[in-house]
């Protein structure tokens, strides 16, 4: 079982990651996670953070000669505002010290965990809430599920995705036009998506729609506002019989949606056609069920890629919503939390639809799901005894 | 930490649970796990099971004079089925003996876990995989989960839920006309929702909704197709701080998403406005903060009550979809395992539209999960312990 | 990954356990679970509960024809006493009611978890502590147990314990005797050493020290005293390098020995030669490799099958002490609860010896743990997944 | 609840820990932790490698002015020996590369994890075996466990270890002798053992014994063997009631157990009199209940603390046995794993006994599953709060 803990502040020195139950065995460069890195830093809409934050994981242990050796990976990547920039972040973020010639944060942002961190942990100083709720944090996220990641596509199960919705901006029929569009590419495995998305500045596959987010996106910069939208994942080359049906925590949906609401902005998480199956009736909803090639297949993929919780070897479908970023150049209100005065939000640099960025992190986070799952199947410690199981 | 584990088969002797981290002294009787058990029976849509299964769970341990002693609690439901019916359950799911004189179920129903459950466990025949991944199971999980609601009770934390949508009927803007609708509800606590929707036969808080819910209802029966629709539940009294954005899996909103899509035909889960919020922008989608009364507030509750991952004290809203119930009368194209031949589907008896049903399973799964999130930040071992700290 | 949860009162309706996670198409029976709770409640030094409580789990759930179907197992396992006892069990453990008119208990037992049950969950009345931590419970324990136990029978995996001290009898040469002793009869598998000692009495290989062991039972039950012992489990068949010395968590010898300590009177535990291999030095403790008949083996054992908390292949050797049975006919000093005055406590009917029968426990419940390893290397949901991996 | 990873080879570039689940506003420096890591350094029977490795923590995320934020601490060790040794650990150990230029190791020793870790990964250089089941990563353990000491020691909580054994060399009576000499030192808390013990080079408490452990030690290395020995932790402090006896994963003997037996080395564990209790009868053995000063004490404290699994108010007793060091200068039969020839064990600088150091480790360990018993109680999200509550 592939198990992950994050550390690390959004301005603090650096992230570190711990990824625990990888098979001895794995081919996996630094190179390979920095792909998916690079990636989550690409797009448009982002704010000045860019420039200063080329983000590279280094590992540190149980990695030997280009393999894993079956010992826990840790991983570090700096934050170069840490030094670089001139918010005195060393200062501010300071292990030691009494912090008396800092000033605390006391204004918290709606939609980012500012009030329910000091609700929480009783801060007076909104600053540890900022620091670890913010999306920074997915960056070392990325970096530990890019090795569950290589895994899975060792193999031949690829991940891939793209934005369907920017705001008011997205598909017609966000279940046909996009099945329209994406399954024929999933021939060549889920990853031709993504390569195609990330060729968009807003990682949508339509070029009509991609023109129309970026305008929207400057439209809501110009307002002070900002956006959200939705997302869809694919992967393909999952064997059938992944995940159970016999016990509610060992649906493979269910895990899946907690690694995905688990993540920053993620409200809402469907499989399949999803909420627009509860429109439909039953007779256009489920998939009728084939034997060609020497295997089952089904007609449609509405259900995703998922029965019972279970794989059926179809693609696995899996959409969700990102809602826009809390922090506006345009204020809402807010109130101290010591004088308890009303008063303005403040701004911190921020993008203004973190969306095509965040995709990323949603290809991303299910990987390690879907590699415990292959694993509790499969079994082994290593490639090589998978790789024999797999060539029976 | 509460967890909990269910068994039995649709049609096997009976449903066992045992709920094992629950408090000493938490006052709970048998009838008010039967209150859930009974409103989980009840909804239009329901096929002709009814009769026959009218559910009680019989506490065996745990539980002494009114109240829990802090033990695991067990319980058993029988199925009346079993013995009554006239398909011979006790031949065909006997424990013992070689099966010989039972004929096998060889034709998978799509949408439901028998493909896959062949494909995982290697079925030659289907019935232990309609058996355990029926809907029949979340009878068990109600009665555990009722501990859990008992327990949130104590406290004042209240759930309640209501059909927002079946098929093509549903609210114009399930936002807005929700909130207007229930909001001016949850002054009194939000078990006043279930109990107003309850008096609906499909569990729809608009009159006219309910009517025109039933006619399509009818009119797909007539068709022999089903459907499935969007429901929400809200929970009050929730005190702000519970979860964490501190990690990924301790937010609460991935937790509750598991446990939501961790129950059979649930396909998509969202929180608050959720999909909603990623068609607008965040001038429009954000709660500002004030503070009232000694507290702290929002004007509105897009976020449906969770920020970072943390509750804010607002109430919790959850919504999600569930798809149309796979069982139809008139058939869909599936093969059959043994032969590879296409054949069609086989009917089981089976309600038209169990979501009325279902919104009893989403108000009570995701009581667990809500107590767990309470007990992690006040602790204790007994409902006295709990109470003390709460009146500092 | 097998998990399991026990509930029940000693004195209750019934004991109910949930054993989740086994694979599918393990066969199974009732009659194979009961042998190992028949083993359980012979033994010499047994008080007089031995006559009504003849156990028999019966299954409710999870197997079919004779076989598991990979669904979570039900056993239920009723207490005789519970309606034929003259104690009134029925009355004074009801679920519902005020109590009353039932005297509660207010004189904890030393050595019991009496004044620790009512310091943790405040019980005013003891007898939920009585109830919840006796040795009763155990029972259950070897039922779910003994189906992880027959699965790794399944893969030729075979535990057999037996008595090695009772009081001041016991082996001279703890190690050396017993090593000569046992190891001969490990070449037909670990059962051996259990059949051969469920002939003694006291579950002791030896026939003087069996009949000193009886001697001295009797001498200590005059005196109105109690004893316990020490014991040795042997695990024949386990393949090498199962559990982990990446992470302190996986290391298999931690794993077991939760499973030992978290068990009903046990108090120590140690691996091999343990205890005896820190009085000795380097030279003669390290077991030095060979290579034969196409493997490595050791030329001696005194690691007891585990290197860095792996599996070596060379049969498992675990050994532990309970403690004497706390329940005396002559009394101890102890204090009432609620008047704080000094007491003698109380005596309820019990052995004076519990160890011939709790070697059966200490066998059973490394079960679980044994199994969960053979299923993280060799993966798999059904039994016939799995010969085929192990036949490769 | 508080969990936590460690990573890091013994001869890679560090060590590195992950610690999550810390209350917010606990006070923590870097050398409140240097403090045990230096403790693990000393004592008397080291080999070469002391002077080189002066271990310091660096802490980089979760802590600010002086408290932790509730956030995981990230901490990082270097190990000096990467970049100093003339044995080229940076090619040796190189993440990339295809190690074409390094010479595998071929000959396991026995007592490591040599063969095992061949076995279960299939290395074909033992290597990472070596490096990763090296005792060097329990520094990263004292590390993170020293938070979690720090924080049961700002609620009154102490532990400390002294060695009662090496060899042959150790108290006659192993229970009396040591509780004569250390229970009346227990008023001023537990950490007045480790204070008093470190002023012994073998961390013992007497004077006569530490004196001929030293000519024990002397006498082995010059025969080339090596040392293990018995140890015993005691904890003051700890209230009533944490653990619990309802269910066995709860009992906190066996969550103790788990920790320590999963330390390098560690073949056995007794909690209070422990082995000793199977040797003597109940009358002497069960501790008699008194009340005094307002509360519940006991007589005598052979239970070691804990009752059912649960703790008494008395100290915690904690005692265990570690192996002679595998490595030693004498070499001992083994084979190589690819010709299968037999040859002698490898010599690598290594201890004669490190027992001395292991206590530093073994009072570690504990300090986690101790602070979750305390959380589990007492809850919290922060100090201030649980002060509160102790407070009441």
């Amino acid at each position: 079982m592939i198990r992950y803990l994050t550390a690390g502040e959004s301005h603090g020195p650096k992230l570190t990651g711990i990824i625990e139950g990888v098979p001895a065995g794995l081919p996996i460069t630094e190179d390979e996670i920095a792909l998916h890195l690079a990636r989550r830093q690409k797009g448009y809409g982002r704010g000045g953070r860019m420039a200063f934050e080329k983000d590279k994981a280094t590992i540190s242990s149980g990695v030997r000669f280009g393999k894993t050796t079956g010992a826990p990976i840790a991983m570090q990547m700096p934050n170069r505002a840490h030094e670089k920039d001139d918010s005195n972040w060393p200062k501010v973020l300071a292990k030691e010290g009494n912090g008396d010639d800092v000033d605390p944060i006391t204004v918290p942002r709606p939609g980012h965990a500012d009030l329910t961190g000091v609700q929480k942990y009783r801060y007076d100083d909104i600053r540890p809430a900022i620091e670890r709720s913010s999306a920074r944090e997915t960056a070392m996220r990325v970096a530990c599920s890019s090795i569950a990641r290589k895994f899975l596509k060792h193999f031949g199960i690829e991940i891939g995705g793209h934005v369907t919705r920017i705001g008011k901006v997205g598909y017609e029929q966000p279940w046909e036009d996009v099945r329209d569009r994406v399954d024929p590419m999933l021939e060549d495995g889920a990853e031709t998506i993504f390569k195609t998305a990330d060729e968009s500045p807003v990682r949508c596959l339509d070029e009509d729609l991609t023109q129309q987010m970026r305008d929207l996106i400057i439209k809501r910069r110009k307002e002070g506002s900002s956006l959200g939208g939705h997302w869809e994942v694919v992967v393909t080359g999952l064997p059938a019989g992944l995940g159970s049906f016999v016990h509610w925590d060992r649906k493979l949906g269910g895990q899946l949606a907690q690694a995905i609401i688990g993540t920053q902005a993620m409200k809402g998480v469907q499989i399949g056609q999803g909420f627009e199956s509860g429109r439909r009736h039953g007779q256009v909803v489920h998939d009728e069920i084939i034997h060609e090639d020497g295997t089952f297949k089904r007609r449609t993929n509405r259900m995703g890629g998922l029965e019972g919780g279970v794989t059926t070897g179809m693609p696995l479908i899996i959409r969700g919503v990102m809602k826009p970023i809390p922090t506006m150049l345009t204020p809402i209100d807010t109130v101290d939390i010591h004088s308890k005065e009303k008063t303005d939000t403040r701004y911190e640099r921020s993008d203004v639809c973190a969306l095509p960025r965040a995709i990323v992190v949603a290809e991303s986070v299910i990987a390690p799901v879907l590699a415990n799952a292959f694993l509790e199947k499969f079994g082994g410690d290593s490639i090589e005894e998978i790789e024999e199981r797999l060539d029976q």
